[in-house]
């Protein structure tokens, strides 16, 4: 069965699997940098689904492209999301992942509140008084808590990558972030993940137009 | 619209998530504990796919859970796999989870060979001498050279939990290790990914039969 296998260099196999996902899109295209972000949650999932439903508020993704550049930093609300972004692309911009998820004060203070950790990450992620994209990957209670900011004045997002996954309130809470009035970045419906979060932040970090 | 979000308490999102995906199942169900990975996949990914392109060898989910109890270690080809595995929970059961693929000279000797690193993680793997469950999250190349090790003796794993993603030698290579004798869980097709691979994992570190 050995011989059913390909040989492909390390180096060609993302490429050659953008060609194969671009040839698999029969000719649908987007404007850049969507496109790229498209592609890549592809790559990442296998899924296309993601042709469909990711949702970009106007320029979001130029707009993410440039506050990276700008050396925005980026909080997001799982560790698996942290880890998959290429950190050491993001300080060449002078930016910085951030993830409070396992902090032990974090944990306490969402026991004493009856919320989630994933909303005290979010509120760390305002107090940073920094430019900051967020990228959720788990928790919708992490949008809900971010709306609410915003809408207090408290936070004032360069994006909100909102690509919580799963069955409980995940629908609405895209849907509620998607009327906050802030540049995003959503995959509609029950799908994404951290491996989505992560990806997107990671084709707007090699973009390079 | 917050008015649409439904108030779940954080401890009750998980168990409401796993009765949604029991009910869109229509019925269908697995031996034990095949049917709690089937609906952790499902519910890591909101992709209903997992239900069809999951397959098991032999007794293989049980397996693994055994191997997990007297202490077997965990070997993923990613970072992000990594940070998925609930390590306190596998550290309860004596075991760790290791992860080559930012080892420095992981990646000179990956140049050096004109292999992946991915592949080089695989023969740490074999090397430790341990009862390993190899966790592949991404990189074909590593069940690919997982294959090669098995058939030259050089290793018999616990089990292999083959769930890379992808366009190129993805399907072929989960063909192939699927043949090489020895337990594995893999779900078909292109579709996987370290979400998927870790979610493998905590769903037999969480099982309770």
């Amino acid at each position: 069965m050995l011989d059913k296998i390909e040989i492909v260099k390390p180096t060609e196999i993302e490429k050659r699997s953008m060609e194969i996902i671009t040839s698999e899109l029969n000719g649908r295209t987007w404007p850049e940098p969507e496109f790229s972000i498209v592609k890549r949650c592809i790559h990442t999932s296998a899924d296309f689904d993601y042709a469909d439903n990711l949702c970009f508020s106007e320029n979001a993704a130029m707009l993410g492209v440039e506050a990276l550049r700008r050396g925005a930093v980026i909080v997001t609300d799982t560790r698996m999301a942290w880890s998959g972004i290429n950190k050491k692309k993001l300080a060449e911009y002078g930016g910085e992942a951030f993830c409070f998820m396992s902090d032990a004060d974090v944990a306490q203070e969402a026991k004493d509140r009856g919320c989630t950790r994933a909303a005290i990450c979010m509120e760390r992620g305002a107090a940073l008084g920094k430019e900051v994209i967020f990228a959720v990957g788990n928790a919708p209670t992490a949008l809900i808590r971010l709306y609410e900011l915003i809408k207090a004045g408290e936070v004032k997002p360069a994006l909100i990558i909102g690509a919580p996954v799963g069955f409980v309130n995940v629908v609405e809470a895209k849907e509620l972030i998607m009327t906050a009035g802030v540049p995003y970045i959503v995959p509609k419906g029950r799908k994404g993940g951290s491996n989505i979060a992560a990806t997107i932040c990671n084709a707007m970090l090699y973009y390079k137009g």
